[in-house]
């Protein structure tokens, strides 16, 4: 294993959702946004934007909606966001009609970008020595996220990161080892779930050290159970929710 | 702005197209795979997977779908993949229905683990002194892709990464002043076009000094240009592929 400032805070990363309360310096956010600037962006579009959520009415509605007692509490809230609205505003500006910006493709691209965006500050983040929860469920009321942001038609928020002083030292999360997950010259479609048994074990343990008192899942029995068994979900409106938005609006 | 290693590298982050006839050490590659497994993901569900592609035939095949002279030739070729088949496949052999793994839902959330694992390598390449380009072309014909990889339904490939050793120089490529993309407190809606007049500037130059014989487009330009103009192009299939890989079968 090859070792450096960077891949080191790497293998360390574990959420954090206990922060101190100190919020980020100026000197912080201009770096962060200067990381956000820089990332890799889908022929060169830059379809992506960032906002720092500071008011704390907001955060409460967004800490609803979400439904994380550490969002909009301790550090500071982030929402990533596809913007594919700032480049139809530049064509509106220069008489020129929407073009692409409505379809599959360019918010696929404006996926990356954002979503690469994310982990470059995240990366960031930790290599200033602090921590960060990504937050999915910032997709679980999009429309209302948007409304309460006061955010405008061809944007969508995507993640969302809650960053701080972490108050909290929490056990590293054991992943899959890699032979499950990266592949040397062929990807592997004869899995057998027995292989797993080992990793299921690690992630009991895991489980076990981070609260006793907790019901206890492996891997497979995670995998097999409650997440990904069939139920409706406000998420199945998805499509529908960006549609709204005027993204993918050739997928039908 | 605060100075470390990783902000440092990141701040100097450019893509890199030539690179020396060398490949990548076992221990470069194990490092970058511990570093996609250690990735945030999404419900801890690790719907993303990594192929290191080998096979010379294959590497020729994927240069072609991609169209990039570059793809697949010095360094190494990586493609990171969508993967809802691992777990279809643990929930198939412990005799449970597919759930919602066919759902946009748990597809977008698979997107995330996956292009933040992409980001997450992109940083621990340059921090080993290595350069990369992110290949969104492997998009461009993803069932061709999928079917010269011999994946199985439920992947899908999502970017894709060449490594190596630089071998050129580029300069930085300057991005939007970040007051532009990254917002206190309040997304901006009355951006004006004119406000992007020294932005403008600055990208005429760098594109100027990279190579003066070929046109020069402002970023202006480039948005109201070829890029965003209404076109068809294979890519406006990706809904239908992503269908054909029973991947976002609720969205109709």
């Amino acid at each position: 294993m090859i070792h450096n400032e960077t891949i080191d805070t790497q293998l360390n990363h574990r959420s954090i959702r206990k922060f101190k309360d100190q919020t980020l310096t100026k000197e912080q956010l201009e770096t962060l946004y200067s990381v956000f600037g820089q990332t890799p962006t889908s022929m060169f579009m830059q379809n992506a934007s960032l906002l720092h959520v500071t008011d704390p009415e907001e955060k409460k509605k967004i800490q609803k909606l979400c439904n994380q007692k550490y969002v909009g509490a301790e550090g500071d809230l982030f929402i990533f966001i596809v913007d594919l609205y700032r480049n139809q505003q530049i064509r509106k500006q220069l008489d020129k009609d929407d073009g692409r910006v409505h379809t599959t493709d360019i918010f696929f691209q404006a996926m990356e970008d954002t979503l690469l965006a994310f982990q470059n500050v995240a990366n960031a983040v930790e290599s200033m020595g602090l921590g960060y929860v990504p937050l999915g469920t910032v997709n679980d009321h999009p429309l209302d996220l948007l409304k309460t942001l006061d955010l405008p038609e061809l944007t969508f928020p995507v993640l969302g990161m809650q960053v701080g002083v972490p108050d909290q030292k929490p056990q590293l999360k054991p992943r899959l080892p890699y032979k499950f997950t990266c592949f040397e010259g062929k990807y592997n479609k004869d899995l057998n779930v027995k292989e797993l048994k080992d990793y299921d074990q690690v992630v009991t343990t895991y489980y076990d050290l981070r609260d006793a008192n907790r019901r206890i899942d492996s891997f497979t029995k995670q995998i097999t159970g409650a997440k990904l068994n069939n139920h409706e979900t406000d998420r199945d409106q998805l499509p529908e929710e960006l549609h709204k938005q005027g993204l993918c609006l050739d997928w039908k």
